[in-house]
């Protein structure tokens, strides 16, 4: 099941995600308290890849505060890798690595008068999730034990959005308005040249084909379709919030309703 | 306020609490299935000092099984000194350290059908927040903030059951059968002679003697008040199983009724 | 270069080589102390999988009071796998990594008053750079920076001791005696049945014959070539200790000299 | 033995050390290629509150190249609290956490050409070892078994400068530019108002003041007495290179030559 934030008249809607709570002890990592006021989701980084208890409670509290859902961006136990690196990590230890950063989360939701809204993996387990059927039921079966009506925010056609689909969990699919498409409709690897945009007034208008339009132009000038129920916007990069509130603006003055899926 | 097991008749209750879950991935500590046979409280680490995702799965999923009241082991943030040492963590840290723990032991519980049932800090946690109102009131406003009537297990007398008992959380006192006392009501701090008792029939008949008569007899000889709700034996010595065993059924023998108190 | 132990006359001589100090905190895994009294050379883990830099202090201090050779046990960084998991960690970060390895254990060691004598990858970081060239070289590459010289220890035919040949690096073969093997000469995969072989006699002898023979019966029971300039025994398994003793008795009474090769 | 720089004539050597290589994973703090153009004494990180293998690499490869002194910045093993929550680590496991840290950079200096010059503790295991006798021995033991030459800097009159002298091992004494002195000659804690400086052209002066006279103005106007072989620069605050570079141009002027005690 896809939820749908088309309505029936020709008003639009869609939701910004965005990565928060990144940093880890003394040190930060983008700024979340700018991100807060765009977008209407937070990945909160759940202790695994980034994040420590004080930042999550900081985040949680402030997008409380400002209307902003929550989400748990689980990770691999990699804190001196940034969850960026693929490790065979067997399928129940990944279920139970992902319950305890659920968990984790919630207790500081909680505390602050909302709750864990969705999931998103990150990093190399969002991408190993999109094609490994294993990995991707791990983290399934930990939502569906936490919450089996919690939604996981992903890649359409992913492998994790297809296992969460046969079990009855929400699926929310998303595309990345700072990243080039190749014909096929995956993503240029970053690190390859061009992978990645930096001009946010071709992002903004990205932004707004990809809602209006179900279509984003790829790396070789074609039109492809890509049915997104949120955008993600990144926070980490040299004028991040910059492009972040220029998507946000230009979706605006299209007519598109910026709001939480959950 | 405390809670008393004292029935109205001749009849008396006590609870059994003991350490589990303290392995690390390969590493193992003590005989978990063994001592879940025995106890009524299993104090679950919480991957601060011991335990992981997996670890804390499985024991939580035996404990409801079994009828085993969970509860939360916090400590402080150190797997290399097993949470021994004092750390001077500023309270906002400490708070949500704890809170971050129990947020994850609550998602085990939760899946296991079951719910965090109280919680006793661990280790060097313990014995500071024995005396120190700044780390005590950083555990309380945790618990506080996570549950407002989870149950706090500490020494009676403690700055931690005192912080509790201000803050309106249920009480618990401990006390421990395999510890020797000193007249003044303290321990003898382990490492010094005769700290710790190792005869299971000694420990079994002074067990009893807690729970009957509210005494236990200090080092010097004398008998000195001891109020206690729940009693902790431990599980990571030589022959850890085989006392414990042998407190239970003393205990039962003498009419005493083991429940948790929670 | 293959360092060769085949003296000129009928004697032969084989090192004996284990896994060390691969505790971690409160944590024990294996006897070492029992160990050294039987293997020649000691493979140390230096931190990133298991070991803590007491253990670390006390296992050099310890062989090299009884002549065992030490190792580095280098590994990912995985405390919580045990280092079991593969990673994709790239090329840069590994050599980093285990360049850190080898410094740290080397600190040990020459304040015990011996060295580093030779590198032997663990756990999924071993079985990664049997095939991986970019890890393998990595690996080489930290061990070249370290000491151009330093032996590194490994499969025959594997990618590691090939790219640590072309290095210049000594090279040296390893056998498991407590391993089955397939008819090509690889291992029957740990979780396979008949993976593990456990009766002592069995080992030995198979010991014995893939000294004088050069050979091992596979699992099909024809006999295949296996080149081993040391025979791995395993500590962390029930029975290791006498395993390795009975392994080492039956070659001395083969008239084997077991000897460290460094 | 205190290293002095005081020629026989009119001119006059100081030390600038700076604490280099903090950041982690993906994680930066300070500027570390600025600072090292500025610095004669680089303190750089290990691993145990911040400092990365790759990290510890870069640092020390371009410490070599400039001719900048690489010292061992040690530190109690606390990530999550950058080292600077004092712990109460025994006197053993202090002593290898710190031979530990000490070989890890050594592998990397001698990768570069060149050596550890000396040891400074980092945060709290700095701020306890000027008191603790127990903590300073445990650094000093470290320090002694991994080269009984190796110089320790810290402050004037303090415990681990008192041992490390008992021990046979150079110390040198430094002084911070940045920072407010009581009348006592102790340092305002930070956090307390006026505590830390940040005005670069009064540090500037102050710095010189501090070669040339030996003195400091302290904070009720009177002037002290300190004697510095080193000036500590800080590279974390915002303007921090700013006024590392401003302190060196004022000495430069004054005549003082900047040049590494090691």
């Amino acid at each position: 099941m896809s939820i749908s934030h088309r309505d029936a008249g020709t008003r639009l809607t869609v939701d910004l995600n965005s990565d928060l709570g990144e940093g880890f002890g003394v040190w930060t990592l983008g700024d979340d308290d700018a991100l807060l006021e765009v977008v209407t989701s937070a990945n909160v980084a759940c202790g695994f890849h980034a994040g420590d208890p004080s930042i999550m409670r900081r985040v949680c509290e402030r997008a409380a505060k400002q209307g902003v859902s929550v989400g748990a961006q689980v990770s691999y136990r990699d804190l001196a890798g940034f969850g960026r690196r693929a490790m065979d990590v067997d399928a129940t230890t990944l279920a139970d690595d992902v319950l305890y950063q659920l968990g984790a989360l919630a207790a500081f939701c909680n505390a602050a008068g909302t709750a864990v809204k969705y999931l998103k993996p990150h990093g190399a387990l969002y991408h190993r999730s999109v094609r490994d059927d294993t990995q991707a039921r791990a983290v399934v079966a930990a939502v569906t034990r936490f919450n089996p009506a919690l939604p996981v925010l992903g890649l359409a056609g992913s492998a994790l959005l297809g296992c969460a689909a046969e079990a009855g969990l929400p699926t929310i699919t998303e595309a990345f308005v700072d990243r080039a498409y190749l014909p096929s409709g995956e993503l240029i690897p970053r690190g390859e040249p061009g992978a990645v945009l930096d001009d946010p007034n071709i992002i903004a208008s990205r932004s707004v084909q990809l809602v209006l339009d179900s279509m984003v132009t790829a790396s070789d000038g074609t039109a492809i379709a890509v049915n997104a129920d949120s955008l993600c916007v990144h926070g980490d990069t040299p004028g991040a919030v910059e492009i972040a509130r220029t998507v946000r603006r230009a979706l605006e003055q299209a007519g598109v309703t910026i709001a939480a899926f959950a």
